[in-house]
């Protein structure tokens, strides 16, 4: 019998965590991810929002009636609580909800409803988990993180004067799985032992840690010059985009010999590279010298590539060893096999929205991915929740609808 | 009691994973990142090598002795074990160390002594994480995986044609965090009913998930007009780049009506942005139309910036709610207070390589990181590990070693 969990449900194969229940009272990324990563697990994951949503419920991408397709894609799978944050009664309400779960993710702050040392006072084993932007609490997001943390000025082509920012918001995702992992270990533990864990989580040391983990903060303060801009070259190693007769572009990694072997031949260049091997006394089997050398291989590989269509280029290269992939748009993406022949999509019916592929978890169970379920619509479990969870008849659930404590959807009514 | 972990050990606060032991088999980024963020949650983890390490083990950047700085920060925490890749003796040494951990990690392919089926025939309830590029087992590394998911075509500045790299392997980072969840997850289940898992994680598909997540599959597939290029502003609210006059550059962050009404007055243009809202008819307290119009907000906001120097504009903006961050360097960021200073980091003597400040789990866990702890050289557990974990005598330790078959480090002779 599961000591801790929630419910009797028990784990499965490609629902590791059933039988753990979350509350997320969270917004944007970071925590909703974590949430989603939990349900897709098998947790029951309730999402606890203001009436009408919290300040992502409309974030852009949207549909041409207004519905956000970044929510969607953010919270499917889990339950939805409305309630009014302003209200006592609320909060009352959603104290009692985290002390039935035992485990609450945020990324909220400043609340005194959730905060750890109330709750852990009545529920002593709570798994409490606080994102933050910074560890001091001061408000931070990825992009601003990500100004702090190095790479702008490091991304983008060698000639370019000024910082790039990345688009795919990276630690948020990071943050995110990092919070779900504390949550599993958190779990773990309070299994065998009984303890809970209070948790917090700044975005910004999510990226710091990241960054010493790739050795960018050891290098510098061991005093070694550090990796500058350097285009789409990959450092150390031999790594480079080309352009193919009609537009198309590739990105080529050499890791190995074995790859660098299989990029001459192909290329035709195994000669002039040898020749240019000897007379820079380098030797191309190491990586760091085909990465020392690379403006000179570049200038060697691109002919080959520039002659060729892509299609041509791809064929080539598939019947090689040598890592390659063309450059893509996200729209190519959604029509790619890679994507609609791929088990780890499944076609879903987002209400409100529409029918797109829809992503489980990138890893699979026992060969299965775990079934994706949609996102909800803000409110649309909180009389479920309320009347299984909390034990509440449906006249004080209608009672606390009408006083404007908490929005119930009128699917819900019997 | 704990009844599938690998030792006596009990989790605790700040090693939540206490007790479980992981064999991992690995190389470059993903895999090696799973196993440290394990080691740093109180796993014992093995990393396997060849003799002489695997491909990763003299990555850039190198001291001037040679030793690597990335594989001793990717590497922290765990034991290392090194045998002969190529001598069967080895396979079965190391397919039993993997029975008795219970627990495998892996991104190597190809190799029968590490094949699912054979292990959990001895060991039915064994974990068994692999990690692979393509789901299809072809090869792909986070550089050419990005170029297939899209964001190297809306990186960047833009008026640029051609693709961005991210310098930051996201996918990478994202795939160890997916592994090292899928474990702790596992192991739960396993607590709960005895069972294990058999795991199969592409690195591409974390990619293209995540793609999924963040809705640009969706926008796509539904026939919407897709994300372009658009520099360094974010995507649907109030985002850009300033450079102050001593070329200081900042990134600024307007989520809400209060940063934005916080930046209009720190700038001086809160008449000149009611104004151009009037006449725009846009209703900027939607972050939408703030994103809409960021050409002309930046033109308004940009003086400011230029005629103050980095340090009056970060005072000035300190006092205020903006989100923001002055772009650093990575040397500038690892002399700063916020990793000098900062819990998460300790100070670690690596040998081999020297002092610095090296990342704890961006988590705390009741208020405190988990100890940091060096990486190890190449076989510098194995004869432990034999002793340990194999029940070997000392002389069977060095028949095997005489033989080629492992290699064990002085320090290890009692």
């Amino acid at each position: 019998m599961n000591s801790t969990a929630s419910t009797d449900e028990l784990p499965s194969s490609t629902a590791p965590l059933a039988g753990v229940r979350v509350v997320e009272v969270s917004s944007f990324v970071a925590a909703p991810l974590c949430g989603m990563t939990l349900a897709a697990l098998g947790a029951d994951v309730i999402r606890i929002d203001p009436i009408g949503g919290a300040a992502d419920y409309k974030r852009w991408p949207l549909t041409g009636d207004g519905e956000s397709i970044y929510w969607a894609n953010l919270n499917k799978g889990k339950r939805s609580f409305a309630a009014d944050f302003r209200d006592p009664n609320a909060h009352k309400l959603i104290r009692d909800l985290i002390i039935d779960a035992g485990i609450v993710v945020t990324n909220a702050a400043g609340r005194a409803w959730l905060d750890y040392d109330e709750l852990a006072a009545i529920r002593p084993d709570l798994i409490h988990v606080q994102v933050l932007g910074r560890a001091d609490g001061t408000g931070a997001v990825d992009y601003t993180v990500n100004a702090a943390a190095g790479f702008p000025q490091v991304t983008g082509p060698e000639n370019l004067d000024g910082p790039v920012n990345h688009v795919l918001p990276a630690w948020d995702v990071a943050c995110g799985l990092y919070a779900a992992l504390s949550v599993a270990s958190a779990v773990y533990r309070r299994e065998i032992t009984g303890a809970g864990t209070k948790i917090v989580l700044p975005l910004e040391d999510v990226a710091f840690a990241t960054v010493g983990n790739l050795g960018y903060i050891a290098e510098a303060q061991l005093g070694l010059t550090g990796r500058g801009r350097v285009g789409n070259a990959v450092y150390g190693t031999y790594g480079a985009d080309f352009a193919a007769s009609d537009g198309a572009r590739f990105m080529i990694v050499a890791l190995t010999p074995r790859h660098f072997r299989d990029l001459t031949e192909l290329t035709g260049t195994t000669a002039a590279v040898a020749a240019v091997e000897a007379a820079l006394g380098a030797d191309f089997r190491d990586e760091g010298e085909r990465y020392k050398h690379r403006a000179v291989l570049n200038g060697l590989f691109a002919p080959w590539f520039g002659t060729r269509t892509g299609a041509e280029v791809e064929a080539a290269l598939d019947g090689t060893s040598i890592l390659h992939e063309r450059y893509r748009s996200f729209a190519e993406l959604a029509a790619d096999p890679r994507v609609t022949g791929n088990p780890m999509f499944q076609e879903l019916e987002q209400p409100r929205i529409g029918t797109y592929s829809a992503a489980s978890t990138p890893m699979s169970f026992d060969g299965v991915h775990p079934a994706v379920r949609p996102a909800p619509a803000n409110g649309d479990d909180t009389a479920d929740v309320l009347v299984e969870h909390l034990g509440l008849t449906d006249d004080e659930v209608d009672a606390l609808a009408a006083a404007g404590t908490v929005r119930i959807n009128e699917k819900d009514r019997a």
